[in-house]
Protein backbone atom coordinates (compact mmCIF):
# COMPACT_ATOMS: atom_id res chain seq x y z
CA UNK A 1 0.00 0.00 0.00
CA UNK A 2 1.58 3.08 -0.76
CA UNK A 3 2.59 5.28 2.09
CA UNK A 4 1.13 8.81 0.75
CA UNK A 5 -2.01 7.92 -1.35
CA UNK A 6 -3.17 10.72 -3.76
CA UNK A 7 -5.97 10.67 -5.48
CA UNK A 8 -6.51 13.65 -8.17
CA UNK A 9 -9.78 12.99 -9.05
CA UNK A 10 -12.78 11.07 -7.68
CA UNK A 11 -15.86 10.51 -9.14
CA UNK A 12 -18.80 9.76 -6.34
CA UNK A 13 -21.62 8.76 -8.47
CA UNK A 14 -24.71 9.27 -6.22
CA UNK A 15 -23.93 11.74 -3.48
CA UNK A 16 -25.48 10.62 -0.51
CA UNK A 17 -24.58 9.98 3.02
CA UNK A 18 -21.96 6.75 1.74
CA UNK A 19 -20.86 8.99 -1.38
CA UNK A 20 -20.77 12.08 0.59
CA UNK A 21 -19.36 11.04 3.97
CA UNK A 22 -16.52 8.88 1.57
CA UNK A 23 -15.89 12.86 -0.11
CA UNK A 24 -15.60 14.31 3.20
CA UNK A 25 -13.94 11.66 4.76
CA UNK A 26 -10.92 11.61 1.87
CA UNK A 27 -10.27 15.39 1.72
CA UNK A 28 -10.24 15.71 5.40
CA UNK A 29 -7.45 12.96 5.04
CA UNK A 30 -5.95 15.07 2.26
CA UNK A 31 -5.92 12.13 -0.16
CA UNK A 32 -8.04 13.77 -2.72
CA UNK A 33 -7.82 17.12 -4.85
CA UNK A 34 -11.02 16.75 -6.79
CA UNK A 35 -14.15 15.54 -6.30
CA UNK A 36 -16.49 15.53 -8.88
CA UNK A 37 -20.31 14.30 -8.10
CA UNK A 38 -23.05 12.95 -9.85
CA UNK A 39 -26.00 12.80 -9.41
CA UNK A 40 -30.15 13.09 -10.31
CA UNK A 41 -31.29 15.76 -8.24
CA UNK A 42 -29.98 18.92 -8.73
CA UNK A 43 -31.00 20.34 -5.16
CA UNK A 44 -28.91 17.44 -3.55
CA UNK A 45 -26.18 17.97 -5.74
CA UNK A 46 -26.21 21.68 -4.73
CA UNK A 47 -26.07 20.60 -1.30
CA UNK A 48 -23.22 18.94 -1.77
CA UNK A 49 -21.38 21.78 -3.83
CA UNK A 50 -22.61 23.75 -0.77
CA UNK A 51 -21.17 21.82 2.32
CA UNK A 52 -18.34 21.17 0.07
CA UNK A 53 -18.60 17.20 0.04
CA UNK A 54 -17.99 18.35 -4.12
CA UNK A 55 -15.62 20.74 -6.07
CA UNK A 56 -17.85 20.15 -8.97
CA UNK A 57 -21.80 18.86 -9.81
CA UNK A 58 -21.39 17.15 -13.43
CA UNK A 59 -25.14 15.82 -14.92
CA UNK A 60 -23.46 13.57 -17.43
CA UNK A 61 -21.70 10.52 -16.08
CA UNK A 62 -19.67 9.76 -19.19
CA UNK A 63 -18.11 13.28 -18.79
CA UNK A 64 -17.25 13.16 -15.35
CA UNK A 65 -15.42 9.69 -15.27
CA UNK A 66 -13.08 11.27 -17.70
CA UNK A 67 -9.57 11.40 -16.13
CA UNK A 68 -10.94 10.17 -12.83
CA UNK A 69 -8.13 7.92 -10.90
CA UNK A 70 -11.09 6.22 -7.99
CA UNK A 71 -14.94 6.43 -9.16
CA UNK A 72 -17.10 5.43 -6.00
CA UNK A 73 -20.90 4.42 -7.10
CA UNK A 74 -23.13 5.45 -4.30
CA UNK A 75 -26.23 5.10 -5.84
CA UNK A 76 -29.07 2.71 -4.80
CA UNK A 77 -28.34 -0.96 -5.99
CA UNK A 78 -30.91 -1.33 -8.62
CA UNK A 79 -29.39 1.52 -10.47
CA UNK A 80 -25.60 0.16 -10.74
CA UNK A 81 -26.32 -2.46 -14.01
CA UNK A 82 -27.05 0.82 -15.69
CA UNK A 83 -24.51 3.53 -14.34
CA UNK A 84 -21.95 0.29 -15.26
CA UNK A 85 -23.13 0.24 -19.07
CA UNK A 86 -22.59 3.63 -19.48
CA UNK A 87 -19.50 4.48 -17.81
CA UNK A 88 -17.95 1.65 -19.27
CA UNK A 89 -17.16 3.18 -22.84
CA UNK A 90 -15.63 6.04 -21.06
CA UNK A 91 -13.56 4.67 -18.38
CA UNK A 92 -9.55 5.95 -18.34
CA UNK A 93 -7.83 2.55 -18.53
CA UNK A 94 -6.08 3.78 -15.10
CA UNK A 95 -9.23 4.48 -13.40
CA UNK A 96 -10.53 2.03 -10.30
CA UNK A 97 -14.10 1.89 -9.86
CA UNK A 98 -15.40 0.62 -6.83
CA UNK A 99 -19.12 0.60 -5.47
CA UNK A 100 -20.64 1.28 -1.74
CA UNK A 101 -23.63 -1.38 -2.34
CA UNK A 102 -25.57 -3.22 0.08
CA UNK A 103 -25.57 -6.52 -1.59
CA UNK A 104 -22.87 -7.96 -3.62
CA UNK A 105 -24.18 -10.96 -5.34
CA UNK A 106 -25.86 -9.38 -7.68
CA UNK A 107 -23.81 -6.09 -8.07
CA UNK A 108 -21.15 -8.10 -8.74
CA UNK A 109 -22.89 -9.86 -11.55
CA UNK A 110 -23.79 -6.77 -12.68
CA UNK A 111 -20.33 -5.20 -13.18
CA UNK A 112 -19.36 -8.78 -14.59
CA UNK A 113 -21.57 -7.99 -17.68
CA UNK A 114 -21.79 -4.47 -17.87
CA UNK A 115 -18.54 -2.91 -17.34
CA UNK A 116 -16.85 -6.03 -20.02
CA UNK A 117 -13.24 -5.74 -20.48
CA UNK A 118 -12.85 -3.17 -17.56
CA UNK A 119 -14.33 -5.34 -14.94
CA UNK A 120 -10.86 -6.22 -13.50
CA UNK A 121 -10.74 -2.38 -12.38
CA UNK A 122 -14.23 -2.92 -10.33
CA UNK A 123 -13.64 -3.66 -6.60
CA UNK A 124 -16.65 -4.75 -4.80
CA UNK A 125 -17.00 -3.11 -1.72
CA UNK A 126 -19.79 -2.32 1.20
CA UNK A 127 -19.43 0.01 4.09
CA UNK A 128 -21.18 -0.83 7.00
CA UNK A 129 -21.99 2.68 8.15
CA UNK A 130 -25.25 4.67 7.81
CA UNK A 131 -27.71 7.13 9.80
CA UNK A 132 -31.28 6.34 9.02
CA UNK A 133 -30.95 10.05 6.97
CA UNK A 134 -30.32 10.13 3.88
CA UNK A 135 -28.48 12.57 0.95
CA UNK A 136 -25.52 14.71 1.23
CA UNK A 137 -26.58 17.23 3.76
CA UNK A 138 -26.48 14.16 5.75
CA UNK A 139 -22.99 13.26 5.22
CA UNK A 140 -19.92 13.67 8.10
CA UNK A 141 -16.81 12.23 7.56
CA UNK A 142 -16.52 10.50 10.58
CA UNK A 143 -19.10 8.30 9.72
CA UNK A 144 -17.01 5.41 8.68
CA UNK A 145 -14.77 5.91 11.95
CA UNK A 146 -14.33 1.96 13.04
CA UNK A 147 -16.83 0.79 11.21
CA UNK A 148 -16.03 -2.64 8.53
CA UNK A 149 -15.67 -2.22 5.01
CA UNK A 150 -16.31 -5.27 3.20
CA UNK A 151 -14.08 -5.65 0.52
CA UNK A 152 -15.09 -8.54 -2.23
CA UNK A 153 -12.28 -8.68 -4.77
CA UNK A 154 -12.88 -11.25 -7.68
CA UNK A 155 -10.45 -13.84 -8.84
CA UNK A 156 -9.83 -11.02 -11.97
CA UNK A 157 -10.08 -7.83 -9.75
CA UNK A 158 -6.61 -6.12 -10.26
CA UNK A 159 -4.34 -5.96 -7.11
CA UNK A 160 -3.15 -2.44 -7.58
CA UNK A 161 -6.99 -1.61 -8.01
CA UNK A 162 -7.92 -3.34 -4.33
CA UNK A 163 -4.83 -1.66 -2.85
CA UNK A 164 -6.07 1.88 -3.84
CA UNK A 165 -9.43 1.28 -2.54
CA UNK A 166 -8.12 -0.33 0.72
CA UNK A 167 -5.68 2.16 1.45
CA UNK A 168 -9.22 5.05 0.53
CA UNK A 169 -11.46 3.19 3.10
CA UNK A 170 -8.78 3.19 5.74
CA UNK A 171 -7.86 6.35 5.31
CA UNK A 172 -11.43 7.02 6.57
CA UNK A 173 -10.99 5.17 9.63
CA UNK A 174 -12.72 2.02 8.65
CA UNK A 175 -11.84 -1.48 9.03
CA UNK A 176 -10.98 -3.50 6.73
CA UNK A 177 -12.81 -7.19 6.55
CA UNK A 178 -12.71 -9.73 3.18
CA UNK A 179 -16.41 -11.60 2.69
CA UNK A 180 -17.30 -13.74 -0.17
CA UNK A 181 -20.06 -12.09 -2.08
CA UNK A 182 -22.69 -15.20 -1.09
CA UNK A 183 -21.35 -14.90 2.58
CA UNK A 184 -21.95 -11.33 2.83
CA UNK A 185 -25.12 -11.38 1.32
CA UNK A 186 -26.35 -14.15 3.82
CA UNK A 187 -24.93 -12.12 6.63
CA UNK A 188 -25.95 -8.68 5.51
CA UNK A 189 -29.91 -10.50 5.30
CA UNK A 190 -29.69 -11.47 8.43
CA UNK A 191 -28.36 -8.63 10.53
CA UNK A 192 -29.05 -5.59 8.14
CA UNK A 193 -32.07 -6.30 5.71
CA UNK A 194 -34.55 -8.38 7.71
CA UNK A 195 -34.31 -5.62 10.64
CA UNK A 196 -35.42 -3.41 8.06
CA UNK A 197 -38.26 -4.98 7.01
CA UNK A 198 -39.33 -5.93 10.77
CA UNK A 199 -39.01 -1.84 11.04
CA UNK A 200 -40.95 -1.07 8.19
CA UNK A 201 -43.44 -3.90 8.72
CA UNK A 202 -44.36 -2.75 12.65
CA UNK A 203 -45.02 0.89 11.38
CA UNK A 204 -47.15 0.02 8.97
CA UNK A 205 -49.13 -2.06 11.38
CA UNK A 206 -49.42 0.43 13.98
CA UNK A 207 -50.35 3.23 11.39
CA UNK A 208 -53.27 0.93 10.26
CA UNK A 209 -54.93 1.78 13.50
CA UNK A 210 -57.87 4.16 13.51
CA UNK A 211 -56.48 6.46 15.67
CA UNK A 212 -52.99 6.42 14.40
CA UNK A 213 -51.81 10.04 15.36
CA UNK A 214 -52.81 9.39 19.26
CA UNK A 215 -51.67 5.66 19.53
CA UNK A 216 -48.43 6.78 18.25
CA UNK A 217 -48.38 9.85 20.85
CA UNK A 218 -48.11 7.62 23.84
CA UNK A 219 -45.15 6.12 22.32
CA UNK A 220 -42.05 5.98 24.58
CA UNK A 221 -37.97 5.22 23.35
CA UNK A 222 -38.78 1.69 23.03
CA UNK A 223 -41.11 1.89 19.85
CA UNK A 224 -38.77 5.01 18.59
CA UNK A 225 -35.80 3.01 18.61
CA UNK A 226 -37.24 -0.38 17.34
CA UNK A 227 -38.57 1.83 14.13
CA UNK A 228 -35.32 4.02 13.92
CA UNK A 229 -34.54 2.67 10.72
CA UNK A 230 -37.93 2.55 9.09
CA UNK A 231 -36.67 5.95 8.05
CA UNK A 232 -34.35 4.83 5.76
CA UNK A 233 -34.87 5.72 1.85
CA UNK A 234 -37.52 3.17 0.90
CA UNK A 235 -35.70 3.14 -2.76
CA UNK A 236 -32.73 2.16 -1.28
CA UNK A 237 -34.10 -0.74 0.41
CA UNK A 238 -36.41 -1.44 -2.10
CA UNK A 239 -33.24 -2.20 -4.24
CA UNK A 240 -31.33 -4.03 -1.26
CA UNK A 241 -34.40 -6.13 -0.68
CA UNK A 242 -35.16 -7.41 -4.30
CA UNK A 243 -31.01 -7.91 -4.91
CA UNK A 244 -31.04 -9.93 -1.94
CA UNK A 245 -35.03 -11.75 -1.98
CA UNK A 246 -33.02 -15.10 -2.35
CA UNK A 247 -31.77 -14.87 0.92
CA UNK A 248 -34.12 -12.20 2.60
CA UNK A 249 -37.25 -14.76 2.09
CA UNK A 250 -36.56 -17.77 4.31
CA UNK A 251 -35.46 -15.10 7.21
CA UNK A 252 -38.63 -13.42 6.88
CA UNK A 253 -40.10 -16.79 7.03
CA UNK A 254 -38.07 -17.79 10.41
CA UNK A 255 -38.50 -14.70 11.50
CA UNK A 256 -42.60 -15.32 11.16
CA UNK A 257 -41.62 -18.67 12.57
CA UNK A 258 -40.42 -17.30 15.62
CA UNK A 259 -43.55 -14.40 16.07
CA UNK A 260 -45.67 -17.80 15.81
CA UNK A 261 -43.84 -19.19 18.97
CA UNK A 262 -44.74 -16.24 21.20
CA UNK A 263 -48.14 -16.26 19.62
CA UNK A 264 -48.88 -19.51 20.15
CA UNK A 265 -46.87 -19.08 23.99
CA UNK A 266 -49.46 -16.40 24.64
CA UNK A 267 -52.55 -17.86 23.48
CA UNK A 268 -51.82 -21.04 25.61
CA UNK A 269 -51.08 -18.77 28.79
CA UNK A 270 -47.86 -20.28 29.20
CA UNK A 271 -45.73 -17.73 30.77
CA UNK A 272 -42.91 -20.19 31.29
CA UNK A 273 -42.33 -20.65 27.86
CA UNK A 274 -42.85 -17.16 26.51
CA UNK A 275 -40.38 -16.35 30.10
CA UNK A 276 -37.75 -18.74 28.26
CA UNK A 277 -37.95 -17.32 25.10
CA UNK A 278 -36.98 -13.77 26.35
CA UNK A 279 -34.26 -14.71 28.30
CA UNK A 280 -32.37 -16.44 25.82
CA UNK A 281 -33.43 -13.71 23.26
CA UNK A 282 -31.84 -11.40 26.56
CA UNK A 283 -29.12 -13.46 26.82
CA UNK A 284 -27.99 -13.62 22.89
CA UNK A 285 -28.19 -9.43 22.99
CA UNK A 286 -25.92 -9.19 25.89
CA UNK A 287 -23.27 -11.81 24.85
CA UNK A 288 -23.12 -10.51 21.00
CA UNK A 289 -24.63 -6.89 20.89
CA UNK A 290 -24.25 -4.88 23.86
CA UNK A 291 -20.88 -3.16 24.17
CA UNK A 292 -20.36 -3.38 20.16
CA UNK A 293 -20.04 0.07 18.50
CA UNK B 1 -53.50 19.45 45.22
CA UNK B 2 -51.51 20.71 47.93
CA UNK B 3 -49.06 23.28 47.49
CA UNK B 4 -46.35 21.77 49.94
CA UNK B 5 -47.14 18.09 49.85
CA UNK B 6 -44.94 16.00 52.52
CA UNK B 7 -45.04 12.17 52.38
CA UNK B 8 -43.62 11.20 55.80
CA UNK B 9 -43.14 7.21 55.09
CA UNK B 10 -42.81 6.02 51.28
CA UNK B 11 -42.72 2.65 50.49
CA UNK B 12 -41.62 1.00 47.40
CA UNK B 13 -42.20 -2.44 46.77
CA UNK B 14 -40.42 -3.51 43.93
CA UNK B 15 -37.00 -1.18 44.24
CA UNK B 16 -36.47 -1.43 40.61
CA UNK B 17 -35.64 1.09 38.18
CA UNK B 18 -39.46 2.51 38.11
CA UNK B 19 -39.77 2.07 41.71
CA UNK B 20 -36.06 3.21 42.49
CA UNK B 21 -36.34 6.45 40.47
CA UNK B 22 -39.79 7.41 41.96
CA UNK B 23 -38.13 7.28 45.22
CA UNK B 24 -35.10 9.27 43.92
CA UNK B 25 -37.23 12.19 42.54
CA UNK B 26 -39.23 12.20 45.25
CA UNK B 27 -36.02 13.08 47.65
CA UNK B 28 -35.11 15.01 44.83
CA UNK B 29 -38.02 17.36 45.21
CA UNK B 30 -37.54 16.64 48.96
CA UNK B 31 -41.23 15.57 49.27
CA UNK B 32 -40.94 12.47 51.18
CA UNK B 33 -38.78 12.37 54.68
CA UNK B 34 -38.28 8.02 54.67
CA UNK B 35 -38.35 5.62 52.15
CA UNK B 36 -38.65 2.07 52.83
CA UNK B 37 -37.82 -0.75 50.07
CA UNK B 38 -39.16 -4.34 50.25
CA UNK B 39 -37.92 -6.66 47.58
CA UNK B 40 -36.54 -10.27 47.04
CA UNK B 41 -33.64 -9.50 46.02
CA UNK B 42 -30.97 -9.12 49.18
CA UNK B 43 -28.46 -7.63 46.74
CA UNK B 44 -30.71 -5.13 45.22
CA UNK B 45 -32.11 -3.67 48.35
CA UNK B 46 -28.49 -3.49 50.04
CA UNK B 47 -27.35 -1.59 46.13
CA UNK B 48 -30.60 0.66 47.00
CA UNK B 49 -29.27 1.38 50.52
CA UNK B 50 -25.72 2.10 49.55
CA UNK B 51 -26.97 4.67 46.51
CA UNK B 52 -29.69 6.74 48.92
CA UNK B 53 -32.43 5.37 46.97
CA UNK B 54 -34.14 3.75 49.84
CA UNK B 55 -33.37 4.89 53.85
CA UNK B 56 -34.32 1.68 55.35
CA UNK B 57 -35.06 -2.23 53.95
CA UNK B 58 -37.36 -4.39 54.75
CA UNK B 59 -37.95 -7.96 54.36
CA UNK B 60 -41.48 -7.84 55.51
CA UNK B 61 -44.33 -6.56 53.79
CA UNK B 62 -46.93 -6.44 56.45
CA UNK B 63 -44.35 -4.84 58.66
CA UNK B 64 -43.28 -2.36 55.80
CA UNK B 65 -46.47 -0.78 55.80
CA UNK B 66 -47.21 0.17 58.90
CA UNK B 67 -47.39 3.98 59.49
CA UNK B 68 -47.23 4.24 55.45
CA UNK B 69 -48.90 7.44 53.49
CA UNK B 70 -47.70 6.19 50.05
CA UNK B 71 -46.81 2.91 48.74
CA UNK B 72 -45.69 2.18 45.29
CA UNK B 73 -46.06 -1.26 44.34
CA UNK B 74 -43.37 -1.34 41.60
CA UNK B 75 -43.26 -5.04 40.98
CA UNK B 76 -43.76 -7.10 38.09
CA UNK B 77 -48.03 -7.22 37.59
CA UNK B 78 -47.99 -10.91 38.11
CA UNK B 79 -46.81 -10.68 41.21
CA UNK B 80 -49.31 -7.85 42.02
CA UNK B 81 -52.28 -9.93 43.65
CA UNK B 82 -50.10 -12.18 45.98
CA UNK B 83 -48.94 -8.08 47.12
CA UNK B 84 -52.08 -6.95 47.70
CA UNK B 85 -53.78 -10.04 49.38
CA UNK B 86 -50.75 -9.77 51.96
CA UNK B 87 -50.75 -6.09 52.30
CA UNK B 88 -54.67 -5.40 52.37
CA UNK B 89 -54.71 -6.90 56.35
CA UNK B 90 -52.17 -3.91 57.59
CA UNK B 91 -52.82 -1.10 55.56
CA UNK B 92 -53.19 1.99 57.94
CA UNK B 93 -56.59 3.63 56.91
CA UNK B 94 -54.97 6.72 55.42
CA UNK B 95 -52.48 5.06 53.61
CA UNK B 96 -52.76 5.70 49.37
CA UNK B 97 -51.61 3.09 47.43
CA UNK B 98 -50.20 3.03 43.96
CA UNK B 99 -48.63 0.91 41.13
CA UNK B 100 -46.52 1.52 38.53
CA UNK B 101 -48.30 -1.98 35.93
CA UNK B 102 -47.64 -1.63 32.51
CA UNK B 103 -51.19 -3.12 32.28
CA UNK B 104 -54.15 -2.23 33.67
CA UNK B 105 -57.04 -4.07 33.41
CA UNK B 106 -55.42 -7.15 35.10
CA UNK B 107 -54.04 -4.90 37.91
CA UNK B 108 -56.82 -3.20 38.74
CA UNK B 109 -59.28 -6.19 38.51
CA UNK B 110 -56.61 -8.12 41.12
CA UNK B 111 -56.61 -5.05 43.69
CA UNK B 112 -60.63 -5.09 43.63
CA UNK B 113 -60.17 -8.59 44.47
CA UNK B 114 -57.81 -8.65 47.00
CA UNK B 115 -57.45 -5.07 48.69
CA UNK B 116 -61.23 -5.41 49.31
CA UNK B 117 -62.23 -2.83 51.29
CA UNK B 118 -59.54 -0.67 50.92
CA UNK B 119 -59.53 -0.88 46.96
CA UNK B 120 -60.92 2.82 47.49
CA UNK B 121 -57.21 3.45 48.74
CA UNK B 122 -55.96 2.37 45.78
CA UNK B 123 -55.25 4.53 42.30
CA UNK B 124 -54.24 2.61 39.52
CA UNK B 125 -51.29 4.40 37.66
CA UNK B 126 -48.63 3.79 34.30
CA UNK B 127 -45.47 5.74 34.12
CA UNK B 128 -44.40 5.71 30.70
CA UNK B 129 -40.40 5.44 31.07
CA UNK B 130 -38.01 2.69 31.20
CA UNK B 131 -34.91 1.51 30.07
CA UNK B 132 -33.76 -1.65 28.70
CA UNK B 133 -31.75 -1.59 32.29
CA UNK B 134 -33.27 -3.14 35.56
CA UNK B 135 -33.01 -2.86 39.21
CA UNK B 136 -31.74 -0.10 41.85
CA UNK B 137 -28.84 0.40 40.56
CA UNK B 138 -30.08 1.62 36.76
CA UNK B 139 -32.96 3.96 39.01
CA UNK B 140 -32.03 7.76 38.17
CA UNK B 141 -34.27 10.67 40.15
CA UNK B 142 -34.88 12.19 36.17
CA UNK B 143 -36.39 9.03 34.39
CA UNK B 144 -39.70 10.21 34.66
CA UNK B 145 -38.79 14.29 33.01
CA UNK B 146 -41.73 15.33 30.66
CA UNK B 147 -42.76 11.96 30.31
CA UNK B 148 -46.52 10.21 30.30
CA UNK B 149 -47.91 9.12 33.42
CA UNK B 150 -51.28 7.27 32.72
CA UNK B 151 -53.69 7.95 35.76
CA UNK B 152 -56.54 5.54 35.57
CA UNK B 153 -58.38 6.28 38.59
CA UNK B 154 -61.90 4.03 39.13
CA UNK B 155 -65.14 5.38 40.40
CA UNK B 156 -64.60 4.16 43.86
CA UNK B 157 -61.42 5.64 44.17
CA UNK B 158 -60.47 8.72 47.14
CA UNK B 159 -60.62 11.89 45.52
CA UNK B 160 -57.50 12.66 47.51
CA UNK B 161 -55.54 9.72 47.09
CA UNK B 162 -56.03 10.39 43.41
CA UNK B 163 -54.24 13.99 44.49
CA UNK B 164 -51.99 12.54 46.51
CA UNK B 165 -50.80 10.60 43.65
CA UNK B 166 -50.75 13.14 40.73
CA UNK B 167 -49.12 15.57 42.91
CA UNK B 168 -46.22 13.07 43.53
CA UNK B 169 -45.73 12.40 39.98
CA UNK B 170 -46.04 15.83 38.93
CA UNK B 171 -43.09 16.59 41.89
CA UNK B 172 -40.80 13.66 39.30
CA UNK B 173 -41.63 15.76 36.07
CA UNK B 174 -44.10 14.17 34.41
CA UNK B 175 -47.03 14.84 32.44
CA UNK B 176 -50.42 13.09 33.59
CA UNK B 177 -52.84 11.60 31.27
CA UNK B 178 -55.87 9.99 32.08
CA UNK B 179 -57.56 6.95 30.39
CA UNK B 180 -59.81 4.14 30.65
CA UNK B 181 -58.29 0.54 31.54
CA UNK B 182 -59.20 -1.23 28.48
CA UNK B 183 -57.91 1.31 26.36
CA UNK B 184 -54.85 2.45 27.82
CA UNK B 185 -54.33 -1.88 27.33
CA UNK B 186 -54.91 -1.88 23.80
CA UNK B 187 -53.12 1.54 23.61
CA UNK B 188 -49.85 -0.07 25.33
CA UNK B 189 -50.08 -3.41 23.72
CA UNK B 190 -49.59 -1.61 20.51
CA UNK B 191 -47.00 1.03 20.83
CA UNK B 192 -45.00 -1.15 23.59
CA UNK B 193 -45.76 -4.59 24.61
CA UNK B 194 -45.90 -5.63 20.59
CA UNK B 195 -42.50 -3.69 20.42
CA UNK B 196 -41.01 -6.04 22.66
CA UNK B 197 -41.79 -9.29 20.96
CA UNK B 198 -41.03 -8.30 17.97
CA UNK B 199 -37.41 -7.78 19.22
CA UNK B 200 -37.02 -10.51 21.19
CA UNK B 201 -38.12 -13.03 18.22
CA UNK B 202 -35.64 -11.36 16.10
CA UNK B 203 -32.76 -11.43 18.29
CA UNK B 204 -33.83 -15.20 18.65
CA UNK B 205 -34.02 -15.29 14.89
CA UNK B 206 -30.53 -14.07 14.47
CA UNK B 207 -29.14 -16.61 17.26
CA UNK B 208 -30.63 -19.36 15.47
CA UNK B 209 -27.96 -18.88 13.04
CA UNK B 210 -24.94 -22.41 13.11
CA UNK B 211 -22.55 -19.16 13.44
CA UNK B 212 -24.08 -16.54 15.24
CA UNK B 213 -20.99 -14.67 16.83
CA UNK B 214 -20.13 -13.81 14.07
CA UNK B 215 -23.28 -12.76 12.27
CA UNK B 216 -23.44 -10.72 15.11
CA UNK B 217 -20.20 -9.18 14.74
CA UNK B 218 -21.47 -7.83 11.64
CA UNK B 219 -24.32 -5.79 12.75
CA UNK B 220 -24.40 -2.16 12.93
CA UNK B 221 -26.18 -0.03 14.65
CA UNK B 222 -29.76 -0.62 12.87
CA UNK B 223 -30.21 -4.04 14.65
CA UNK B 224 -28.56 -2.69 17.58
CA UNK B 225 -31.33 -0.04 18.22
CA UNK B 226 -34.47 -2.19 16.94
CA UNK B 227 -33.19 -5.02 19.36
CA UNK B 228 -32.17 -2.72 22.36
CA UNK B 229 -35.66 -3.29 24.31
CA UNK B 230 -35.21 -7.05 24.08
CA UNK B 231 -32.75 -6.40 26.83
CA UNK B 232 -35.33 -5.96 28.64
CA UNK B 233 -36.59 -7.93 32.11
CA UNK B 234 -37.74 -11.51 30.58
CA UNK B 235 -39.85 -11.87 33.92
CA UNK B 236 -41.36 -8.27 33.87
CA UNK B 237 -42.19 -8.70 30.23
CA UNK B 238 -43.46 -12.36 30.23
CA UNK B 239 -46.20 -11.01 33.22
CA UNK B 240 -46.96 -8.11 31.29
CA UNK B 241 -47.44 -9.86 28.26
CA UNK B 242 -49.57 -12.40 29.33
CA UNK B 243 -51.91 -9.83 31.50
CA UNK B 244 -52.37 -8.58 28.61
CA UNK B 245 -52.77 -11.39 26.07
CA UNK B 246 -56.24 -10.25 24.61
CA UNK B 247 -55.00 -7.12 23.46
CA UNK B 248 -51.58 -8.63 22.11
CA UNK B 249 -52.32 -11.82 20.18
CA UNK B 250 -54.69 -10.07 17.43
CA UNK B 251 -51.96 -7.42 17.42
CA UNK B 252 -49.34 -10.00 16.51
CA UNK B 253 -51.43 -11.44 14.15
CA UNK B 254 -52.07 -8.10 12.52
CA UNK B 255 -48.06 -7.91 12.47
CA UNK B 256 -47.12 -10.96 11.11
CA UNK B 257 -49.56 -10.30 7.94
CA UNK B 258 -48.26 -6.85 7.35
CA UNK B 259 -44.82 -9.34 7.37
CA UNK B 260 -46.38 -11.95 4.88
CA UNK B 261 -47.58 -8.57 2.58
CA UNK B 262 -43.42 -7.64 2.70
CA UNK B 263 -42.90 -11.04 1.78
CA UNK B 264 -45.73 -11.64 -1.50
CA UNK B 265 -43.65 -8.63 -2.68
CA UNK B 266 -40.42 -9.75 -2.46
CA UNK B 267 -41.43 -13.77 -4.30
CA UNK B 268 -43.30 -11.69 -6.44
CA UNK B 269 -39.98 -9.83 -7.38
CA UNK B 270 -42.52 -7.01 -6.93
CA UNK B 271 -40.61 -3.83 -6.24
CA UNK B 272 -42.90 -1.35 -6.45
CA UNK B 273 -45.38 -2.75 -3.64
CA UNK B 274 -42.36 -3.19 -1.82
CA UNK B 275 -41.11 0.55 -2.10
CA UNK B 276 -44.91 1.33 -1.25
CA UNK B 277 -44.75 -0.26 2.45
CA UNK B 278 -41.61 1.40 2.91
CA UNK B 279 -42.58 4.64 1.55
CA UNK B 280 -45.63 4.33 4.16
CA UNK B 281 -43.86 3.61 7.07
CA UNK B 282 -41.68 6.06 6.38
CA UNK B 283 -44.36 8.75 5.94
CA UNK B 284 -46.17 7.49 9.28
CA UNK B 285 -43.51 7.22 11.22
CA UNK B 286 -41.96 11.41 9.75
CA UNK B 287 -45.06 12.62 10.81
CA UNK B 288 -46.17 10.88 14.45
CA UNK B 289 -42.67 9.51 15.76
CA UNK B 290 -39.71 11.86 14.65
CA UNK B 291 -39.35 14.68 17.62
CA UNK B 292 -41.09 13.32 20.40
CA UNK B 293 -39.20 12.78 23.50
Amino acid sequence: MPAKLRINKLVVIGVGLIGGSFALALKKARMVKQVVGVGRSRSNLQAALRRGVIDHAEKDVVRAVADADLILVGAPVGQMPDIFARIAPALPPGAVITDAGSTKQDVIAAARQHLGACFPQFVPAHPIAGTENSGANAAFPELFRDRNLILVPQPETRAAAVRLVRAAWLACGARIVRLEAAEHDEIFGAVSHLPHIVAYALVNQLAQHPDARRLFGFSGGGLRDTVRIAGSSPEMWRDICMANRAALVPLVDGYINELAVARTALVAGDGAALEKLFTSARQARARWLVKRG
